[in-house]
């Protein structure tokens, strides 16, 4: 009699990473002595900061004295750290009590589909990273997928191309609820403008949609005139969620810590509370983030902990500039890695897939083809920033000696 | 046009626990001087397990170390650590790849609908904890709610009474395809014989059910003819997934750790794997659980782990053995107390927030009133094991002074 979700059926197996994981393995096995570079997923590589580490670890030494001692915390996160996002991250253009710690933005981004449930009709940026749409699936959003186009029947896609500057014609785009928004772009490396942004916030308006923003690579923009925060822009705070991350710029990807922002005025069209709902959502169904992640995230919102995070940062900027400029100089034509930690490659003539096995083939590198992340994507590969910089050096050298 | 997922609305709102809170307050407010104990929430006390403490911390400096350092790891958790928990904690009875480690039950519970999907129907012990039904609100699967009865019209309750010896008459049950099942209990501390449990899993294989068993409490069971798993039972592989956790026996409610075993060979109606369903939906919104978690946790489980554990349970069980001596000799009949953590007493005559009122306001003790986790429960005070021993033993002071 138990029934299987019928949304489950429609989720897409090739889930990219599993795929290129399996071609590594495959290659591997007809040449074990093949020294592969990663440059494929985005896992930091560098040791945490040692103010971060050693914050996280002397809070767990703490938690085996009767002093130190804690058990349960507010589902919501730490008070001290709900203030110091606000505070620090957001300079007070939102308050503690909109700030939620979790997890991770991934996870976050799983709960967040339950406040609109089944049949809310979304948008994504093509390509997008796939838990906006997987996420999609599972709560039944999506209809049908169709092979053909490779896209699913109800879910708007938003094209973004270097022909438009990856931001879509929102006049012309197909209408949605709910649009998932992700700048800097996981995987283009695309960032929106301050006035790009002001659009997507005026489309919001006008159609009474919900923009989830994510925030993920914000602290990797180094040019001061973009924006980092949907909530630099005016009126956000009527339309906008953001979810960020510590994984990226702190390294917390294994150690999991991030947040999301529903500020107070942020309405369905019925007039509730988004807020009121997501801090249902997470007190019934989450039970906090890791004390010792939290007390981690403090030290990392510290003066010293925020120059260790711009270390990481600058470590892994200096990656991606090597990356570009080894690619330019080949004469392949790429964007992002300015702003952000990942840099979009067109191969003419080849699609995704066969750039990657290229790649993989000749260079032992490893990428990721951009069409896993939509159909969009088709005929680009992501290189991702994020390795030792010996690593990418190599890797780069490699590129050097087969593109040359 | 961003519109609320109706499910929402049908959330009760009054969540037991901020209720309590409201009226703790509401006390101190009026007699600021009170000390008020708790007996009422499951929160451990007691520090963390030295050489637990001492693993967490060691591998929490590492990570600021380059061999130390880990960034994602497979969402399912660390190979050693699903081996461990499989081969140390399951005697082997199930392998590492049905258990997937995460950040606790009560997130899994909530992920675990995603399976089942809008309009499962579902079976709770009724009295239960919260997070079975309003998940199942969330997810779509209860119906409205009926405030005359205060149940879900879609929900069928399996009423657990000291009656029926807390186990129900499964024959004229109304019927389910999810069986959420607590043992040892929370509320009630029942623990099921190993006859009961083999009826409930004949029950399930008749009617094609399938068993969500959490067994958070289980390292409190102390005798030793009682199940600790609902895989002690022939058969339960066919029909069970189990919940657990280390939030109680280790002291990690703040630290964030459990897992759930989804058995290779449990399938829904139409055949298909629920185990890869479960490996597809934490690969998708979920990203592992912390590193530094997960290492808690391969100390746990090594023999001083175990030993450690043990010493909480131990000291926590004598807190349950003081209240359940203090209540009956003062004429209170009360069940549970032996092998979990909590206590459930009657108080005749009284409803359960009368009782847990009169308490509060003569005694300054908090309690958590039985009616709180469904209808069935009524009349019923919960009186929770988890706190200091001095704070116990005045607690139970102030009972006999009170009731004497």
């Amino acid at each position: 009699m138990a029934r299987r979700n019928p949304n489950l059926a429609r989720l897409q197996s090739g889930y990219l990473f599993p795929e290129i994981n399996r071609r590594k393995r495959e290659l591997l096995q007809r040449n074990p002595q093949a020294k592969i570079i990663s440059l494929g997923i985005g896992n930091t590589t560098e040791p945490l900061g040692t103010r971060i580490s050693a914050a996280l670890s002397r809070y767990a030494a703490d938690l085996g004295t009767p002093a130190g001692y804690s058990g349960y915390g507010e589902e919501q996160g730490l008070e001290a750290l709900r203030h110091k996002v606000a505070q620090r991250y957001y300079c007070g253009r939102v308050s503690a009590d909109e700030v939620f710690i979790s997890d991770g933005a991934k996870c976050d981004i799983g709960r967040l589909q339950l406040m609109f449930g089944p049949g809310a009709r979304f948008a994504v940026q093509d390509p997008a990273y796939p838990v906006y749409v997987d996420g999609g699936v599972i709560m039944g959003q999506t209809g049908d997928y169709n092979p053909q186009c490779a896209h699913f029947n109800e879910v708007a896609y938003w094209p973004c191309r270097p022909e438009n500057g990856f931001f879509p014609d929102l006049a012309t785009c197909p209408a949605a609820e709910i649009v998932y928004w992700c700048s800097p772009n996981n995987p283009t490396g695309a960032v929106s403008t301050r006035k790009q942004l002001q659009e997507l916030v005026a489309y919001a308006k006008h159609h009474h949609a919900i923009i989830v923003f994510d925030a993920a690579y914000a602290m990797f923009i180094r040019d001061s005139e973009l924006p980092r925060s949907i909530f630099e822009i005016e009126g956000a705070k009527e339309v906008a969620i953001e979810v960020n991350s510590l994984s990226k710029p702190a390294g917390f990807t294994g150690v999991r810590l991030g947040w999301t922002v529903v500020p107070q005025q942020l309405c369905y069209e019925g007039g509730e509370s988004v807020r009121d709902d997501w801090n249902r959502i997470m007190t019934t169904i989450f039970n906090g983030a890791s004390n010792i992640a939290q007390h981690g995230a403090l030290a990392a919102l510290d003066d010293e902990g925020l120059m260790e995070m711009k270390q990481h940062v600058d470590l892994y900027m200096r990656n991606a500039a090597l990356i570009k400029k080894t690619l330019m100089a080949l004469g392949v034509t790429c964007w992002g890695g300015e702003n952000a930690p990942y840099i979009w490659a067109r191969f003419p003539g080849k699609s995704s897939w066969e750039a990657f096995e290229y790649l993989l083939e000749k260079a032992h590198i490893v990428t990721t083809p951009g069409s896993g992340f939509g159909p969009a994507g088709e005929g680009f590969l992501r290189f991702s920033a994020f390795g030792h910089p010996h690593d990418v050096q190599a890797a780069c050298s490699r590129l050097e000696h087969l593109l040359a």
